[in-house]
């Protein structure tokens, strides 16, 4: 299996520079310390997987685009797929949850994709896909368990540098599957990575510890982070991180939420729960901050009801 | 009094290019039309008011810098003349009304600047802003009616052209005093320029068609258009825009409520009602759209209970 690198990560921040502008590098104070966010939210899928999905379906084979792609997605990676799909003139088949928010289900659709519902917690969708890709000879796009996917998420730590004029001190990524984590460690080889995800959805930070890939319980908890829910992290994304990002970081959903109303408040952005991990963790004092802090805001798709509930606080 | 010029609005962009980042230009597609927001909203003032805010106070002389200076607005240019003047060392005096939204008060109290309060409807604003400059000496930093703050509003349409590679072909604006879009009309003087406001505030649109200064009358309506909500345009603003300006628009409450939900859902933004006017008109089909139109989003900054008021739609 081919490996990620950080020439890989820099081809991949060259091609997706001739198609999308950079998101906004948004000054922020956190407890009168200057800091800065990476504004992914703002993306034209409203989340930084439309990087890693440009440039694994750019890199495709013909015979390969032909065939098309399946992907595996509560929603950010489903429409990133999608988007890059739809450009490349490649058949795309998404495997999303039933309960996945509608804004994501809807808006993966108008991008036309083709979508397959599972239910989650329930059916194994990784089993669903696996019977897509048997029937049609499709590739199988892994949200984070890929080489040119976690390149292109990293794509993000080369803007980041290149706004910030000089290599950020520390990344603060919200941590699903660790794909963006990932990559940000192979674009910014200096900078400390700090993953944050939600409380008992730490497959990534069990795993640094324990330096191999760890499942979820059979019974993990409820979070409103519907983006950050993997069943385990992968080899390839622990090949990268381990030993190079620091302790893993958790957050609770009232952090999440208080991370929401300041990104409301202050920012003037809209910024779903998954995408709000980071900040959250930084508002709490779990990571540390300083001027060259960049704390990636990854996604804003949420529904109008859900974010009316949080602002009320 | 001084006039305000295209080449006094490409130095305000290039000193406002070293201060702050461009905001970004977000693709949107409206009724099929792919066209461009410009997300003025992502200042760190949370509007464009720190554009002119800065060109004014940045210009004046060193007597009057002692001397300090007043401002008279409802919030937003309050903050932009707040940030500029903590920026410089300049003392700041804004004049707010009491009943102004409570996120604009303490954003401006917590950027250094005194605040006095005075009732709207009711006491004359601008009597007591020349109380306050007779008594000191400051120098009164007007919303829109003022060479300089024009200048700095136009940085606005210099950025944009720079974004989209070329000159835009039209520009939808939000409109209070008109100082925004006669800056754009200085910037882009190849562009169409729309201006757009509250129903039954339209003093500009209004001023256009009479080729003069029109006063509101003595009671206007209802709007949820905080920031937009002048007594009369200048003749300084009317001197830029008589034959320049298409005619005016008028958007209702309910358009600016659509167009907060459409910024919220299909952009991640939080837009203030008064940002989201050109948007509004824009959705509304009030004005003609094309794939070099821009529409400005002019601020973000509304308070949590308002905004999850208008979410549930």
């Amino acid at each position: 299996m081919r490996k990620p690198t950080r020439e890989g990560v820099l081809a991949a921040a060259a091609s997706i520079a001739e198609l999308l502008p950079p998101t906004p590098l948004l000054p922020i104070e956190i407890d009168g310390v200057r800091c800065h966010v990476k504004a992914e939210s703002l993306q034209p899928i409203g989340a930084f997987k439309i990087r890693g999905g440009w440039w694994r379906l750019s890199n495709l084979d013909e015979a390969e685009k032909k065939r098309g792609v399946v992907a595996v997605s509560s929603g950010n990676h489903a429409q990133g797929v999608a988007w890059a799909a739809r450009r490349l003139g490649i058949a795309a088949t998404i495997v999303m949850p039933r309960n996945a928010p509608q804004v994501k289900l809807e808006a993966t659709r108008a991008l036309g994709a083709e979508i397959v519902l599972y239910d989650r917690p329930g059916q194994d969708r990784d089993e669903v896909a696996a019977g897509i890709v048997a029937e049609t000879g499709a590739t199988l796009v892994h949200a984070f368990a890929d080489a040119w996917v976690i390149e292109g998420q990293g794509s993000a730590g080369v803007e980041i540098a290149a706004q910030l004029g000089r290599a950020p001190s520390r990344l603060v990524a919200c941590c699903g599957g660790g794909g963006l984590s990932a990559g940000l460690a192979l674009a910014c080889p200096d900078s400390a990575i700090h993953v944050v995800e939600p409380q008992g959805w730490d497959m990534v930070g069990r795993a640094l510890e324990a330096g191999e890939v760890v499942r979820v319980g059979a019974n993990p908890p409820a979070t409103i982070c519907d983006a950050l829910q993997p069943d385990a992290t992968g080899p390839i994304v622990l090949s990268v991180l381990h030993g190079r990002a620091e302790p893993g970081v958790t957050v609770t959903d009232e952090e999440v939420r208080a991370a929401q109303r300041f990104a409301f408040a202050r920012l003037n952005l809209v910024v779903e729960p998954g995408g709000a991990a980071a900040l959250a963790a930084a508002l709490a004092g779990k990571v540390p901050v300083d001027e060259d802090t960049v704390i990636m805001v990854t996604g804003g798709n949420t529904d109008a009801a859900s974010f009316a509930e949080t602002l009320r606080g």
